[in-house]
């Protein structure tokens, strides 16, 4: 496995551990990790920590000329908040585990010009799967449903 | 002025009089202020607690229908990350005091049915180009460009 998709599923397996929903995610500059974050709402009762929110949280302050170099790992395709974020820093490129079990909208941050690359990794396939049927109610808060 | 608009305002005010980026968020749920926030890049080094996401952090879990019931007032045209939030959540209308200084992605937030409701309020343009004017480095970051 990618070893940044590695990293983003660590962090994922964090949050399952600690109750939470499993989504990670992983802020690479140059080659090298930056930020991790995973889901916090159990944990912190948060509705705005996402992991892709809270890896950039996790990131500090950066200038836009250092988020123009960046890639954004993601366990899963990220929602509207988290396009969102990342089109609002002008994170050039995004790498998503899998958008099997739930898709963003990917076209419309294809069409603001942020390079998508999906896995579709089995591995993050399963683990979503599991904890939906696992947790659907929290699921279903998570993206307001 | 419209009394929810105030109340937002007056975050934005704080958010200034503590040396941060003067805008300010309301979340209104049947008439009645349910979230109150303001941008926290200065005061928390925060990324991404632009007003409108700590206002939403600050109300708390809430239910989709709840959010369904909802109407988020920022003094500022929302950024595409706190666009992308007010879409995760579909709160369906949003009351924005002025898109003069800033303009988000507004027709992409009408596109996805959600109901923008455009003040241009002298005060709120006045005090955005107060700000702008006196720390542009700082405004800069904050939609990095």
């Amino acid at each position: 496995m990618d070893p940044f998709l590695q990293a983003a599923m660590d962090e994922a397996r964090k949050g399952l551990a600690a109750g939470g929903i499993p989504i990670g995610s992983i802020l690479v500059l140059d080659g090298k990790i930056i930020g991790r974050g995973h889901n916090q709402r159990v944990q912190h009762g948060s509705v705005i920590h996402h992991a892709e929110m809270n890896c950039l949280e996790n990131a500090g302050r950066l200038k836009a000329s250092v988020y123009a170099r960046c890639i954004l790992y993601s366990t899963l395709s990220p929602c509207p908040m988290c396009s969102g974020a990342a089109l609002l820093y002008k994170i050039p490129r995004i790498v998503i585990g899998e958008n099997v079990t739930f898709q963003g909208p990917e076209n419309y941050v294809r069409s603001q010009g942020v390079q998508l690359e999906i896995l579709n990794d089995p591995a993050c396939i399963r683990m979503m799967r599991d904890f939906i049927k696992a947790r659907p109610e929290l699921w279903n808060e998570d993206i307001s449903v």
